[in-house]
């Protein structure tokens, strides 16, 4: 297995956000890009190499096929179906619940054995899907789950509270969609609680503020899609995260979505909850005490999921 | 001035990746998107905003318009129409004429006193256009050249010879476009000559293999385009180069198209040669010993420019 | 005032440490050396300048005298006395009072401007001193403060459970020196409370650790001297990292000295809490509402300061 | 092997330095310090620790044994004597040659595999002696060589012609010592012969500048010695360079210690002369055809070399 190789199936707006971030990164040493249309993973390819002289790393970048999986050490699918119009929602699911069954089987054959990270949506589904239909070691397969939507939330409250994202430790936690829900009551601006911020009266935020906060993290999806008809940027520099994580040994606190097992008294399900990421996966997901409603929120998140999964052939 | 501020117009594919790279390399503090399609500008400073949590930076990022280029330091122009069925390749070059002289007249409306970078295509020839319609110092006005060329002979080189791209001292000079061409004479795998090194019997290259690659340079982006439809993540990544060499006045030798005044006994034009880098624009441009072949490409590249430039209305 | 100028007075191992994490970062493009020995803070300019192949940066490095403070962004004061054998501490807090008062007339002289960054020990009764004789605006007078303990806390802490220490969120508060203490009450692994990890039976830590942990933060600088003779490493980097946040205008929530006027119910003392740091220095004291036994320490470590303040000649 | 596991033997100043870079570079990420002085050692690593807080990349440094170098994939070696008043510099020689042998025996002991890089002075010879002692394969023992004398040699070229160092392609070969010399027939500023720039006459260089230049490249050392007692900073990012080189599976171009192998009409011996550097260590020794008086140059820095040799008992 070599320590450095990423291989991405699915070279559409989001696998190549992914690829271009881990390249201006410096990221990894050997990434694959692999797609059914082959040439277009060729094209990118190429166009991604002539970034090389600027790069921080040397890489080795190559449209690649199946077999090129046997010795890389993580695997991101981006691959899916996108919902046309008069499919339902459920079309989709097993539409890519088959895309990914196929793509699983490949990665299966190339005696593939590292982390399998999962962007195809709906995530936490299809990181279900994923994991029942390879077999492999639930922490080794992984879901980008809410990271983008945690990133989404740390941006939103720093640009209210004029501190930089990365000194906002906050989640979204759940559903990657309309279920997720943020964990408030661990909420904090460097350390120091949203609640406590948002009691007091002089505030740049108030409890109001909150709610409003989390729709917008939300739904702020459907506003970039309006502007620009899909979102790419946000969740390729996730991805290029999650990955670092993996690669780098990081065990690093990340709101993938993880399998629960027994976590949160929920079980055979994947969803997103803080977990702690380092090279073998997920080394352990961590179960907050949360208060009842979020927790109510959790397990509706979960419920939904659930009801989704059972209505799939897997 | 802000030293740490950059305006980007035109939020297409190639503006974009450059915006992108620049957010993961932690390029500028402050980044302006603006574009006629505000919205779109606004959904895509949405998207970026998001990776903020996962760069090396943090960085001020949002869609603006023309009176932010005041205090800009340097304002990259990638807007600009393409060329459609039908149309002739002059048809465009007076559309983009009328593309640029409206942002030029914007951009001088703000008072902006920075260095102008542009990308737009032809890219010669529209730096000539901005240059001479903002009325700015010749040295302040830089295209982006065959930077992107350069780097595409570095890396076919450096695959053939199996040499890190970066150790790949060689450069495409002349138009970005059908004229350039590569000075043989002044290339070098680390110190060596590729004359040198193709001139060896055991080589992995000869003398036939350079005008293949020269030819595979030439010709690579139409094999891009018919892969994936356009190229923008070489560029992106190239335009990156040169704001790092600007803002961090690297002195750093790079082809962008610049202003000749008496090198190469030309004038009067903006055509890519070697050219050093740094805060104020190209501050020398580097004048090479061609050989005869090569200066007669470089003088038919020039004829071509001077041509295309005499039949605009400037 | 150059944006990406610092000045650095005092060229011992600290100064040098952070020159060189600086070099080693590509944290500004400016860098000048300043010594009473000049000899050796040339000796120093060259040694780095000789790094600048292999930095990610192009940087400007040389040692200069105090007129080259007049246009820089940020000064960083490292120089002063240690205590020798059959000193007292008050010895040598005179001593480095007299050591400050030369540099600051001297960089009051230049006519510099900008973020007044003090490292010498005691460096929060040294921040105080400086901020006194410069005259210069409290918030753009900052010390070190416990930047280094809290990375000290949270390493000791990322070793105890196993998670990376950019993810442990807990702050060492007081003197930079034997009264500091943990606020145990804000400090988190991921979002998790300390407190609720340690209350946990099969936990890695439990109270008692806590204590320990403490008491070997604070106490580690003895270790290491013991081992090394003197620290330079840590709080290299501590500064860099301070540094950045000033020249990046981050709004960063770091732990440095910072004047009390009002918060934490103390004032006219300089002492470190969470602030927030952007390019004016520090913006904003956050004020947590601390447990009564930890405002005690805080109080007793405020106490301590200003009862070595008033002994000076200020 | 774990393929970003790097072990330091020696944690002086320049062992150190090299670790510090790396830290702050994000080179690796296991790194072993290991020492006669475990203490020191001990000190060392945890001082680095405290700066992983603000490190680019998560790393586990601790100090170690011998024993820890079985799955390292490259190991390198600072540790020697000084030579003391009195001393001969032959005396140096036998006595850095029994630490040698002293280090390389345990290193054997442990199973190591990987890459060996030699920074012990007279670096040239300590390779050899490395090497033979070993009995490890020719391209898996480098020697640091003149990669820092070409660091300088291209920074004082740089201050000369106001170009970026990084655009400075010229080497200094031969023994890292008083016989190594300048190629200047492969010496470009970008891809300008340094010998066609200083034919010229209105250049900021004439060629009796390039003899003075040469003096002060090899001379440097001492006038930094003078200033600071030693110099380790160059070095030190001239060895996170060249692991870099390795780790990353570069094939990059550095002026390393190599064993020639009939390159250059010469054999059994280690000298620095370009090379390219990956995975494997030394790919391939570049052959330049240099012109005479520079072969002359080579072949009496290899006489130097071969006659210290044969003096030692390996």
């Amino acid at each position: 297995m070599k320590k450095n190789k990423v291989v991405i199936v699915g070279t559409g707006m989001v696998g190549m956000s992914y690829a271009y971030s881990m390249l201006n990164q410096g990221t990894c040493e050997e990434l694959v890009l692999i797609d059914l249309d082959k040439k277009r993973a060729e094209g990118e390819a190429i166009d991604l190499n002539h970034g090389l002289s600027f790069a921080p790393r040397k890489m080795k970048i190559y449209a690649g096929d199946y077999s090129d999986c046997k010795d890389a050490y993580l695997i991101c699918i981006t691959a899916g179906a996108i919902q046309n119009e008069g499919e339902t929602r459920l079309d989709l699911l097993h539409k890519n619940t088959k895309i990914m069954r196929s793509i699983i089987n490949e990665i299966k054959k190339s005696g593939f054995n590292g982390i399998l990270l999962i962007a195809t949506n709906p995530v936490d589904i299809m990181t279900y899907v994923a994991w029942k239909l390879s077999g492999y070691d639930k922490s080794k397969v992984i879901g980008s789950g809410t990271t983008l939507d945690s990133a989404r939330l740390r941006y939103t409250l720093s640009e209210r509270l004029d501190v930089n994202p990365k000194d906002i430790n906050a989640y979204v936690m759940g559903e990657h969609g309309d279920s997720q829900f943020v964990a408030w009551s661990y909420a904090f601006s460097g350390v120091q609680p949203i609640y406590q911020i948002a009691s007091r009266k002089d505030s740049k935020i108030n409890f109001s503020d909150l709610e409003e906060i989390e729709d917008e993290v939300r739904n702020i999806a459907y506003k970039i899609i309006e502007c620009k008809k899909s979102t790419y940027y946000g969740i390729g520099m996730a991805l290029t995260r999650i990955t670092k994580a993996v690669l780098d040994n990081e065990n690093s606190v990340l709101t993938v979505s993880s399998y629960l097992n027994g976590e949160y008294n929920q079980d055979d399900v994947y969803i997103a909850v803080p977990s702690i990421v380092n090279k073998d996966g997920v080394r352990e997901v961590i179960h907050l005490a949360l208060e009842n409603t979020e927790k109510e929120k959790l397990d509706n998140s979960i419920e939904i999921m659930k009801e989704n999964i059972s209505k799939l052939d897997i």
